[in-house]
């Protein structure tokens, strides 16, 4: 399985608009497979006065924007058709501001009063929230306080109340009578995140998990075959209390130490990465929960912007793919597109349209916003890679093409061979395979130790077989058994 | 008549998709009036990719992010019943490289190809814009090269082709249909920038005049009350051959002189711009084409991240309304909401979302991009305005109302009686009325001379009567006789 994350608004636009649709990305899909990815995950496509989605005002619905149903059903059968599965991300964890449902609960209906979580008497309407600078978790609007741990605009649904949990089943059989093969949850540990008895914030994961095992259920029963991802980003023994409940968890940790080691050309980070967040496939356990590998996602500034090299950025990817686990890429990556968040709440700066012409306009080309980061010109397009050989999207067709002939390795145990503070040698295999892949982390060629060249399976980067040197940022991948 | 400059993206949303549309604007038409707005020039509003507008793909359409055509003529016919007029704004000069025109003439179309300009044996294709940074002007497509002085997504129209007069004339009358009560026609002297005889850049004023001037009658002859506004920001003595085609030109250098004498507490720019660019309002001459007055637009960082302080963007907005001309307001400034701009190609940042709500959320807030500049809670919103009597928007109504009840001072004249280097006293009058001005350009107060104090107009910031003192950032109005 290899993922690509999609921010539908910038990715192709079918009419004419400037705004990324279903149209556009029917008439796509042969993008995706000639990369070789297998699985797009979307992100919030339903109705929601937001750019980004994650504020949603109607679960049962697209935002129309992008399409309506029809549209979107169409595209998900075309994509099938060509062997693509789509995960769609669902925020379940709060709604808009304008969701009638909390519209009508302000308006004094009794039952979507009890969808949302109200300030009473014990409630301190001062508390902070625990990350960030100093924010509100408790948001007036007319006379009342509502909990909103996401800000004013994303009241909290109240888990508590159990028609929700119904409500959501609902929502979930609605997308996968769509078409969605699997979701991508949101916020997991969020859905109990405020103890109402106590009044104060505390992550209540007995309680997530429950829901989520519930919910899970209810989904695996419609399509046993649903592909379930989400992420709980805390102490091990918290991720470890989620391990199972679903198949894909995001590794955040992992994707900071991967490109802190790159920017500090030290194994350092990676070799505790490895140790501390890839532990279970260090260990004989069963993997139960797969490793989300990624370098970037929507939150994030983007590789190029960390990695500021061509070079760095293929190492990365290869490193991506050469590990276990699910890699997953974020639109644009492939292009090295070049996006700087100078603020967590100001994510747009990695939400730039795909470039797909050179000149930066063209039919189809989204300009739903200003190009700040991906100017026209500047070898970051479709049009400027897809016949250079040496482009970073032409490298990520063959690391996927490697992977792919070597579907073994997403669930494969790791040993670390060797390491020292340039390179890392490690053994990838199961009980049928092994591969032994050298990394070097440095900007200058390491010479390796003797061995067979004849064993070579592939080269990332280059490899000079009279010398045995390994240029800087690449990948030797030899048959260990 | 006071103008507002309306990005109707940033605007109201009327139908939950986060994107200022007609029915918002319908729904807020009030605003305008309870604010004293006299004209509406709504930035481009048909059918384009861009975010801005200002790249048309279809010239007999609206934009359908914003609403069809029965929804744009439902609003204008409101607010005609509500005394507001309304200014569309036509870039003629170019359209989108995706416009079926361009479409039509790169797949061959004979008389397509005709409506633009190409490259021949004798064009340097390599020639740049005289301004920028060394961006081409000539753009390759297919084996072509196309002329596009905006650049690659924007080919320019071959106006030596007479079918596009006619074209133009039709797309006058079709939006007069509509209702618009006038046009701001952008870029007047880029309609002739290129000498194709020659293959030059070349501004040919004598053509571009003669064009206007036929475009001019034909919307007078459909509705002779039709106001016309455009710009031609050159030389005086280029400025001069255009005077009398538009009824109310663009003061560009004006504006800039405005905002360095308040960022610099000095006079002296101010003055300048007054002998150099409001010359016509100190002699004798009769005013055919009026000063379009204003202080920012879509293309300028905003009033509040230029003065810093709310004391001098509510001076920089008396000072506007007590000067001959046509004022212009750009949306958002009634709130000072904030915008700096980096990079001229990169707008965006003064074009966030007009904010309702203290929160930043709620009904019809627009949220088709993230704010940067314009956080909750700061008190840039109307919520947080509308009921504080010292708000930067209430203090633009009271300003908006005097404007109004002294309706003569647009075509007045004026003598600059006294200045130094923190104070300017200026008289504006005509034949009938006369005021006696002083603004205070000093960060403390000023003595005045000995005046009889009855003769006080209107004191916009405070005076003290007792000491004669006029405070910082304070203008004082006189009547003269």
């Amino acid at each position: 399985m290899i993922f690509y994350e999609l921010y539908l608004r910038s990715f192709f636009d079918g009419n004419g608009d400037g705004i990324g649709d279903f149209s556009g990305l029917n008439k796509k899909l042969d993008y995706f497979v000639n990369l070789g990815i297998t699985h797009i995950w979307l992100l919030p496509i339903m109705k929601s006065p937001s750019f980004h989605g994650y504020t949603i005002t109607d679960f049962y619905n697209t935002n129309p924007l992008y399409g309506n149903l029809e549209e979107l059903k169409e595209t998900l059968k075309n994509g099938h058709n060509k062997g693509l599965k789509f995960v769609l991300d669902i925020p379940v964890n709060h709604v808009s501001i304008n969701h009638p449902w909390f519209q009508k609960a302000l308006n004094g209906d009794k039952k979507y009063e009890n969808y949302f979580i109200w300030s009473n008497d014990k409630t301190d309407i001062n508390e902070k929230r625990h990350w960030g600078n100093n924010i509100n978790i408790w948001h007036k609007v007319n006379d009342k306080y509502f909990y909103g741990l996401f800000g004013p605009g994303s009241p909290e649904l109240n888990f508590e109340n159990k028609n929700l949990w119904n409500e959501m089943k609902k929502i979930f059989s609605f997308w996968l009578e769509i078409g969605f093969d699997g979701f991508r949850l949101d916020a997991a540990k969020h859905i109990f995140d405020y103890n109402i008895k106590e009044m104060k914030f505390e992550y209540q994961h007995e309680k997530n998990i429950s829901f989520w095992k519930e919910m899970i259920s209810h989904i695996k029963s419609i399509n046993p075959n649903s592909t379930i991802i989400s992420e709980v980003w805390d102490d091990p023994k918290i991720v470890k209390k989620y391990n199972g409940i679903f198949e894909i968890g995001f590794n955040f940790p992992f994707s900071y130490d991967l490109k802190e080691s790159l920017k500090r050309n030290s194994t350092k980070k990676f070799i505790n990465g490895l140790k501390n967040s890839m532990e279970n496939y260090l260990n004989e356990e069963k993997i139960i929960t797969n490793s989300g590998n990624f370098l970037t996602n929507h939150d994030m500034t983007r590789l190029m912007s960390e990695l500021k090299t061509i070079e760095k950025v293929k190492f990365s990817i290869a490193m991506l793919m050469t590990l276990p686990g699910n890699p997953f890429i974020y639109y644009g990556e492939e292009l090295g597109m070049k996006g700087k968040l100078s603020n967590v709440d100001f994510t747009e700066d990695a939400e730039e349209p795909l470039q797909w012409y050179s000149c930066g306009y063209g039919i189809g080309q989204t300009e739903w916003k200003n190009i700040k980061f991906n100017k026209p010109y500047s070898g970051v397009s479709f049009e400027e890679q897809i016949n250079n050989e040496t482009s970073i999207l032409n490298f990520l067709k063959s690391v996927i093409a490697f992977r792919k002939e070597n579907d073994w390795i997403s669930e494969a145990k790791i040993k670390i061979l060797y390491s020292n503070k340039n390179m890392v040698k490690l053994s990838v295999f199961n009980r049928l395979n092994e591969f032994i892949i050298y990394y070097n982390f440095k900007s200058h060629e390491i010479k390796l130790d003797n061995f067979d060249t004849s064993k070579i399976i592939k080269i990332f980067g280059n490899f000079n077989k009279k010398n045995k040197s390994l240029e800087k940022y690449s990948i030797l991948v030899l048959k260990g058994r």
